[in-house]
């Protein structure tokens, strides 16, 4: 049986990675395996690359460096990580995947030709079950973003910049409702815990 | 007047670096600027993507992430150096470009479709005009690699591997005469400068 794959999405200071350790213990109260990691990254050399890609350089990174970049880590992390865990029947909770390349890069102008084209070379076959979307006003996610202070270069973005990333993250969730959920992500972390409960009872 | 570029291409301990050194030579002896510089490479980001790619990981690095970080670190090197150093008419020569992508990726089996794809995302409207290819044996190449001593991953390869990426070099330049010529680098250095000065006043 292969293992479930279930993907965090949204902007930043939405909760995705206090929400991802969520899903991962609610799997684990099933008795389910479950791995949980992150993109860019999940191993050696994907971290490696998302050091880069969040680093701010001097240069201005162009939008294309940012997208190959960051399907570069991903081909590393399904290859090493995702496809074999799955194979092997555990579940895999991953915060962040492919819908944040479409919405972060989207954003920057780049064609979905180019986006679908870079799929198909370095996850063939491989699309989570169950994509929750924490979604919010961007304002509020940066708030809580500026409040933690890791402070990466997407961060550093325009407000404009954002509401065209939330835009796009929410108009592929209502494309895909047999893979995306939306979760109003503004209310409390338990509230938000509570209402993914209810989906992932409703969907596994 | 836009500058020339020029790329230097073949297998291991073909003798790139140094020939390329002396095509910059040649240019700036007739009064030109010139840049020189490598692929991967030539700037912060890109080499640091170098680094990357050339290490030796524990991991296994699946063919499409070494794809997608050498296309990453083009992307970088086109937008940071290249396109603005040609549009300022500086002459550009580059040690390796997207001609070894082809060759050293091809040879692993990637479809050229995908090659095409990254091609039109990374460097739209950039080819060299003049490509020399330093054609020899790959066991030539591989002693006088092994002598250097700098053992990166693609040295480490099969003998049949390198023998691929001589045959995909070869093909490339034999369906596009008009921007690319095969130098026999298995003649000493200074025979083969004297090929290449052959080939420059016959062509720039």
């Amino acid at each position: 049986m292969r293992g479930r794959f279930i993907t965090l999405e949204g902007g930043e200071g939405s909760g995705k990675s206090t929400q991802a350790r969520h899903v991962r213990d609610w799997l684990r109260a099933r008795g389910r395996e479950v791995v949980l990691t992150r993109e860019p990254g999940g191993t050696p050399l994907a971290e490696a690359v998302r050091e880069l890609v969040l680093r701010r350089w001097g240069e201005d990174v162009n939008a294309a460096t940012e997208l190959l970049l960051m399907f570069a880590a991903r081909a590393a992390h399904v290859h090493g990580l995702i496809a074999p865990s799955l194979a092997r029947g555990v579940d895999v909770v991953c915060d962040r995947f492919v819908d944040s390349s479409y919405a972060y890069q989207g954003a920057r102008g780049i064609d979905a030709v180019h986006l679908r084209a870079l799929e198909a070379l370095a996850m063939p076959q491989i699309m989570p079950d169950l994509t929750l979307l924490l979604d919010l006003p961007p304002e509020q996610g940066l708030d809580r973003a500026q409040v933690r202070g890791d402070g990466n270069r997407f961060e550093a973005e325009t407000l404009d910049y954002q509401r065209r990333v939330r835009e796009i993250f929410l108009r592929r969730a209502a494309e895909d409702p047999a893979r995306c959920v939306v979760i109003d992500a503004s209310a409390s972390v338990d509230r938000v815990s509570a209402a993914i409960d209810a989906v992932l009872q409703a969907r596994l």
